[in-house]
């Protein structure tokens, strides 16, 4: 007979007397004296943040937890008026609109610029953080090859912030303040620099995209950066939830839809697509 | 022609210049100085809580957010593992989990004691909050209704903390050290010294109901007091899935199951059930 | 050491050179050979249903697999639109919906008329399958008493088809083709005929509501009932999924609301509710 | 002010007296006559498959419908264990497990296929469907051009059926029967031929990739293949918490994990990752 597997977790435990977390008695050390964005910060990366990291840390959160009534906010509405006997299924609803198009720009920058940063580390020592001449440098060949290769940039571009995005150089000012202007936010700046005169035209850097560069400067793991877009997005649900209950608005939302539908006949898909 | 619909919010808004939350200016005036606990409170309410406040509310979420390989975490880790494409999915499989069972005593004690209360204060002013005496008295009529009436009190027992949980006292310190002790939590603390006697056994004040407790005490919705259970297992989640990453177990959880199956013969349900 | 736990299931099972299902050769004497329908049956109740029993489920199937412009398939849609990376996103939120409210009314009046019935077989036996007054009066005492506790009873009434639910008379007539007039759909039937005398009104007993009694009759698990509807609609929403493909809605829909959202002061709920 | 959307469909619609489905009357013409599988591939195509076509997909979805304790299954037998109040929610759950690993070569071969047919198309007529040496010749080149490029061939090989999978000549036999062998099973087909030569070893056809090929030959959306696999593990999930309710085995792989984990010390991601 073979070994019984055993399961190994540096995350919660407990035992008849006491529960641990992440190695940390957790009512005596954690309740009371961790705030729940450092301690998400924590789980993530079995590190502990300092203030300064956790400061910028919930600024992302902040800037990420609720655009008002995008699909995602919708479905969770919806998703309610028909089952409102399950709050969680609200809840995961919501978040499956998670994905590429409308919550995926923060993991597709942070992941763009790695990329970038990974390959030019091979070439040679990454710029110092105030030369911006090499950082300017990085980014002119970054944006230019996905510009030859017909590549959208992610992160650059705003459909209602054309100017600039607000969020932006707020998350500049906090990650300077807090000396955490890392290589992925030095390079996604400098693209914004430098985008204008290999694009010809000047697009905004967004706040999204800049959540990326900031959350992977901040050591977070790349593959789950869209996991911290999705843990803002959590807390804004429960808002859209919250004030679902007491100003409804998803019936009126459905309604819309379903007066204003109309019957047309079948469009048949070939037999044969090729 | 109909009215077409307008429909109002108070959550997230943008115009080109600009984005507000909850009536201010996302990135002057709550990126960099909201946390991201007092933001998930404020979103839930549109009312700013308190320092003492936001530290009650960070300590439930703490004492929620992981509890090790509960199914939740199962789940997540082996969505993962089936469809790593989507970290979406993953988390939303595993807050599908935060159902009536495990993740549903906070809300269960969290309405049981408000619907308590509701109907003490329709006879009465409900007791002075260091009236143990008075506590006790609709202590012993709560617990006395629902053990007449064969139910199981939400929050009474662990499998584990037999001998106490050890986050109750902790929250209850903190809501002490905070001025923040509500009539939810004097009335569950009270069950707690009561329950003895009128159940003729000794069972501890788990913490999910504690947390229950403190919820409501908080001012937050009872409707929705599941939902900051799930909000705080998104960042337990997180942490489950950035483990899995590095120190993957999900592929022998399931070959343990897989490799231990045995076939047998079915089992039919017969035609009519009656 | 304790012992290793084994899983039973009838289910699927393989080894290097054979694939069973529910006891049978899958791909010999599954494949080819049984229906869908038949095959989803089967899985349920481990046992194989007759053709009667079959063309019987399948009609109920069909008659729940697509209402239109649902709340389910509204978020399936915009879902999509958020997250087009995930098929399989899409369709579980739009299942997400499938609570109380939507398509929750096939169980909730299959799961009412059992425990009428279970009721009535208490007492002694139950009616003969053509005793219509025998019926009425099981019908008229179970009305009447969710009538006086005030309660609505599952699948009466219809929001737009007032005047009779087409799909209803439908299903009753296959029942009756294929001799599988059961208990609850006596009863059900029993209960639009003396609903008018008792409630002071005529409501239409819905289609929804008759697929529950059908399932019922069908031997289908009570619990579940729910789940068949949920399977329906599994075979809607990938219908609705393949319209957005080729004649997209979901961007239109979104957009009417983000367009028209106005921004309003936050409401802040009181700090204590009692 | 701008004009209202209408939003336009070719699925459900209802009037005061009358459903319709696919431009026919639903009651009528609809429930009773046409089977679950064949009403499937109807709202997917809005073409009404001949009964050929039906037998066909309906052996595909026999094929994909269950296949033991698979981490769907217990991911949907975990999350009916912690929330058995959401039926819809273990479903929803189990389905995002339907991603690019476990439900995703189905779509990845019909995928995979067509696009190599298209290439060649490009080239010039495709072999007729007896010209099994034309057949082989494109798969020769598709073949070699995966594994010059080092990626994996979808469909091909399976880590259990070692020596083939029944199930993949049961569908080429049912494909042959119905004459509805096209372009994508016969160079899947051949692909089995010539892949030993390529690759130097000798891989199954899989069943998972055969139904991708044979889907794709029935002129089923190629974006939606996946959505297929999925409807059929909705009829197998079902099963499964069919069996759940009566045989349960959840708590015990809980307990399983739950029991033999080992608490480690934390492992620090570090600050910077590059």
């Amino acid at each position: 007979m073979s070994e019984r597997p055993v399961y190994e977790t540096a995350l919660g435990a407990s035992s008849r007397e006491t529960i641990t977390l992440l190695g940390h008695d957790l009512a005596r050390d954690v309740m009371g004296t961790v705030g729940f964005g450092e301690l998400a910060y924590w789980l993530a990366t079995q590190r502990r943040p300092t203030p300064g990291q956790t400061r910028l840390f919930e600024a992302v959160l902040a800037a990420l937890a609720d655009h008002g009534f995008t699909p995602t906010a919708i479905v969770t509405r919806l998703t309610y008026l028909s089952a409102p006997d399950s709050v969680q299924g609200a809840l995961a609803a919501g978040l499956l609109g998670g994905g590429s198009r409308f919550l995926g720009v923060t993991e597709d920058c942070g992941r763009f610029l790695h990329a970038a940063l990974v390959r030019a580390a091979a070439d040679g020592p990454l710029p110092a953080g105030d030369d911006d001449a090499g950082w300017d440098a990085l980014a002119r060949a970054a944006v230019t090859a996905e510009h030859d290769a017909r590549r959208r940039i992610p992160g650059l571009g705003h459909h209602v912030h054309k100017d600039g995005d607000p969020r932006t150089p707020r998350l500049q000012h906090i990650a300077a303040e807090e000396d955490l202007v890392g290589p992925h936010l030095a390079l996604f700046t400098a693209i914004g620099r430098v985008a204008p005169e290999v694009l010809g035209k000047t697009l905004p850097l967004n706040g999204a995209g800049t959540c990326g560069a900031v959350l992977a400067d901040l050591g977070l793991p790349l593959e789950l950066l869209r996991g911290f877009a999705l843990l803002a997005r959590t807390a804004g649900l429960i808002g859209q939830l919250a004030e679902e209950l007491r100003h409804p608005v998803a019936n009126d939302v459905f309604l819309a839809v379903d007066l204003n539908n109309r019957s047309v006949a079948p469009d048949p898909l070939p037999e044969q697509q090729l």
